[in-house]
């Protein structure tokens, strides 16, 4: 996690709203990103999107089986869907997101009876920590 | 949605679940995919994402305001998430997806409260061509 609050610090320095994500296998970093939105103009860059086509890109394998993912805030519906869909066995999120989030909020992906892969969820890792960086990121452009 | 059943097709004889995404402004096409999990190994590159993500290359704009979305399958959750984070103006789809959509089944994301941009949702446009070459694809697998 302490990767994926770095990635969230450079986002923010890059102007983008702080956001960070590590795939993780075996212990090793196979995959990262950062929300990259803007940077690419690309309205599905956010860091788990970038992280996962990272580490499947790495392991040459559109399934990441027995990888975790790292993450500094809860992931969005389209992230969430994303995750069931690499397979991934654990997501360990910071920041809770009762706005945007679509794990333990709103869509709720993981608890849908369709939902085909669940991973194990684990939340407020890190949680101070990325939700400061949030929280400093939107205070400075209001 | 002709050429979102044509980029189906092209998925079909490349060995993917036959499914093909259109975004189209003013009439005309400015992004399109097919599903290509398996040629890219990219749990992410569903249709619409493919679509979404050249459309928004193509504009050099991360939002697809004013664009509408053709795609010849129910999308799912992520892809959903995206459509909404593109501000898609209007998505037409083909084939309802009972197991795996996210739009009329299951997360229901457009529904949900903080569901902060809702396309209008047209269903069944080209359907009974789209789950033909769905049910055709299986049918071979099987």
């Amino acid at each position: 996690m302490r990767r994926a609050l770095d990635l969230a610090e450079e986002a923010a320095l890059a102007g983008e709203v702080p956001v960070g994500a590590v795939v993780v296998r075996d212990g090793k970093i196979v995959g990262e990103g950062n929300n990259l939105t803007r940077t690419c103009k690309d309205p599905t860059a956010h860091a788990e999107l970038v992280a996962i086509r990272n580490a499947a890109e790495f392991l040459d394998d559109e399934r990441l089986t027995g990888c975790d993912l790292y993450v500094t805030l809860e992931p969005c519906p389209m992230c969430a869907g994303a995750i069931s869909h690499a397979r991934l066995a654990r997501v360990y999120y910071g920041a809770s997101d009762p706005k945007g989030g679509g794990v333990d909020h709103g869509a709720r992906v993981f608890e849908q009876d369709q939902c085909l892969h669940r991973p194990e969820v684990y939340s407020g890792v890190g949680e101070a920590e990325a939700a400061e960086l949030l929280r400093a990121f939107f205070r400075e452009r209001r």
